[in-house]
């Protein structure tokens, strides 16, 4: 079977860490680049991070691009309170060496994407959706050729988390959402309604950590440090792990179930600013443009994500 | 024991009708009056339909108001989708003979309020708020004489009823929702995240038809009408019964849990109009402004509004 | 002939004073009551300052009803900064001793419209709109009785004179002021498009000083306190005098020049709140609702307001 | 004197060919490359005539861009209804054949200005300022080597030309516009509020048709077919011409008048949407972020036109 190619767009933060663990330990997917924007952390930071999880995944090879530092019209708006000061804190890291490609992520995107097949690539932004819009905004001819878009970001049935009706992806870009919801490209939406249903137990975060790898105790140190924001916030016994939902969609389709639904993201008001309108009961008249996640086998989601890190070498 | 003095504002609708009953049936509570206001149904339908209710309870001595026709500010919208066209379609009525007082009903709250005690009088919004926030800019002096508003409208985490965003109470009329929020009297919700958590059972509303009694099978004949609406939309069993929650909440408090927050109304955006803005995990530092009701008791809720409607005259 | 019956809703302010002494010195015009609202200072001041300004004219049978205190929606804004710390800064005045009427402004207009012809009133509101519109919302069939509304607010070709966008008026209460451009009763605007094109001159205000007349040195004192905040802002020789013209529109409609448009009353966006947006070219495809006035004979305008001072008595 | 150097961003647009002709012909400036938009008619048409104009004033060798097809959020709107079909209609054109560079302008506008020294190039947008602010969100670091951007757009004390509210280029694209007032550079505007100071004249056009140019006739008949618009619109004798403003300050800043004042776009609202709201009178207290032209002595502005004219070639 040839592997599905995708490009994850991202800004890491420990859970995009983990997305991006996860699709590197999958066989079925080939990552085609990872492309950073600023979000959790400012972009200097998630390149760093990028570079970092891959030399952890021993894929020193991985093209790596530096995108927008800066949403397409508001003041970008991080997230150290979650993710600390480095966006990966947690396990003690040194300082990445592997290279970052020269050309910017958004002119890469249109590249490859205009030199690919219509459908043949399928991207996963799971931060801001700064870099994607923006590289729609230049070429719109991409739109056709990006096969599917599978994100993590909004919320319908579980609020906010950043504003009381804003998840922090959405509103950080609102527009460039806005935008990419929009385009007409097959979206499947991995919003907190679904990932608040998998939370992380201390069980599995120290069964991660008895891997016996880098990978394994790296990943256990970032989760334990990065579930603590919500577990704190909401009482709950384990914080939810958002980015790894959308390759772990990829990968397992039937984890998961969902809805067609029309998304607007709400750009016009402050107090609403970056909501996910989700019409999830189909009262206004307007096509779906989404496919919008609600259930999740959470069991199957863990089990799925520690048997690929398994996949990763032992020692970085 | 003193009865507690309720005023009831209300836009009957079934549901309203059914929250009427329930508060006429409870010795605990003294109805001082009845308010109407243009909501489900235009104004002279929800003054009939009051009248109606209070006839069939044996109560014709019930001063009924009539009040605001329209919203504060934008254009009346109606539910007739879902209440039928008179607002109480279901059973077969006569029409009422009982008398409307002269007063307008604004001009009669602020007359009885101020002649109140401070916190004498509860207040027990179940419509749009027009009539509420009209005696509050009418006569601020009102604000401090209200003991609680126990109110039903609104929604965090179930979304909206009547747009993706927002439910209909609050939709109707947006801006008046807002004058009560920002007003500062002590606030009690119950949103559809609580409604929507005791839908009425096929074998409950049977239970009220057979309960001998003129009121008994007028009221389940309504029941059985308007659970139709939100059984067809939410393909559940049963569909929820809103407007009672409130005297419920009065009788006893017990059955519902809830939390207090700071709530805002969306009146910006178009998309999110009517919006209730919840924060619900403390996001932002502003003092909470009501208690918003999240879990019921369900069986204790339709027991207890089954038992005070024997409480009413068999025969109207 | 017979005089026309007009009502001034109001908020004095010494421009809000000349136009009550305008209207009072003219015999064309029979002014029925006098409501007031908060504005620019708070409703006890600005019922004051009414009293004062009809004691001035000899007047102390005028009817004076209190109205809203606050607007419909948002928080009170005032305008001390122009207006003095008692809204009539200027002339020493004593404390007014003639009565206010029992009955609360809005319930007055509803009472006094129902009770009148079809066209038979004319409203001239010329501060914030709160008055009319709880009253229109209250009782929507006064709207035909209104034969006219002239108002004083919004600007287009001069920008606003409160935020960058919007005027005083229009400002304070938004919400109301959207209300009256929405009820279909026909509408004369006198905006600061026209008012700025008709300042006062130090030489008019020292010829209305010489009058001879009690009426004639405090209102010069006025116009002198209330001109110089203008004329610092702008550095024009003179300060417009807003509200007078109103009246003067009703006595000599030739002095003025205008246009039938469309016009729309911001209400979603802070940065643009309370802007009155005037379809002037005709590019939206909606019906006019507004006669704007923006041209004036300025002598003209000058010429009649002293000579009616003149009217009234030289003692008060 | 070593030239200015300039580029001129674009939708051609008659009045755009006139400020490329006017800026072609001015030895005091070198135009570093034209880059295109989607604007006044679609992106390949203002391509098109962006080579047309070039070939006209004999700079085949003119580094033209093309630049964004769509606006950054919102969707493109165009104004064939001023300038025709093909943005240029007037007079008899062949299609262009000198060559459209390959790299995309925003790119473009990346590399130029960082390569340049900081405050070494002048950004003239006279359309949408999606390329400028596209460019910025891309790579913020150009943002200190722009030395001023003098741009055509918006309008205060004129309203709008598209809206009540909003003129055409910011109304097109006012989330770029947002981002340019918001970037720090330093801002020239010409407003309407200045174009629309400086109407042509049938003379003027006439006495460019007979220069005795290929240059000449080809300006006379756009001009003649683009100011039949505001003509009929306005009822005045001639139409403005917008976009050649901002060359003609570049060459003589003495023959306008402005002030520094603060600009803030309308992005919240849609029926204000793409508003310039000035602080003209410094009511907000916020830093100005532009110098707000709105005094032009006209006829030094269309004697400068005729004149530079002349510099072209007799014959394209």
């Amino acid at each position: 079977m040839t592997p599905r190619k995708i490009i994850i767009d991202t800004d890491p933060g420990q859970d995009d860490a983990l997305a991006i663990l996860l699709a590197l330990g999958s066989p079925e997917l080939e990552v085609l680049g990872i492309t950073c924007v600023a979000g959790n952390v400012p972009l200097p930071l998630t390149i760093r991070n990028a570079r970092l999880v891959c030399e952890l995944a021993g894929r020193r090879d991985m093209k790596i691009f530096a995108g927008c530092e800066r949403p397409m019209v508001r003041d970008l708006v991080t997230a150290e309170i979650v993710h600390g000061e480095t966006g990966l804190d947690g396990p003690d890291w040194d300082e990445p060496s592997m290279p970052v490609q020269d050309i910017h992520a958004v002119d890469w995107l249109v590249e490859v994407l205009m030199a690919a097949d219509d459908g043949e690539i399928t991207l996963c932004p799971v931060g801001p959706i700064t870099n994607v819009a923006m590289a729609m905004v230049r070429e719109p001819r991409i739109i056709p050729r990006i096969g599917q878009i599978v994100t993590m970001g909004g919320g319908y049935f579980v609020g906010g988390n950043t504003t009381p009706a804003a998840e922090f992806n959405v509103y950080v870009d609102p527009h460039a959402a806005a935008v990419m919801y929009r385009s007409g490209v097959p979206i499947v939406t991995m919003p907190l309604d679904v990932t608040h249903k998998a939370l992380m137990s201390p069980e599995w975060i120290e069964s991660v950590r008895t891997l016996g790898s880098d990978v394994g105790r790296k990943a256990a140190a970032m989760m334990s440090f990065y579930g603590r924001y919500d577990m704190k916030r909401y009482g709950e016994r384990g914080g939810p792990l958002h980015d790894p939902a959308t390759i772990a969609y990829l990968l397992e389709p039937g984890l998961y179930g969902g809805k067609d639904v029309f998304v607007e993201v709400e750009t016009h008001s402050e107090i609403t600013m970056g909501m996910t309108v989700v019409d999830y009961w189909h009262r206004l008249e307007r096509e779906p443009n989404c496919h919008w996640i609600s259930e999740v086998d959470s069991d199957g989601f863990y089990k799925l994500i520690r048997g690929r890190l398994m996949n990763l070498p032992a020692k970085s």
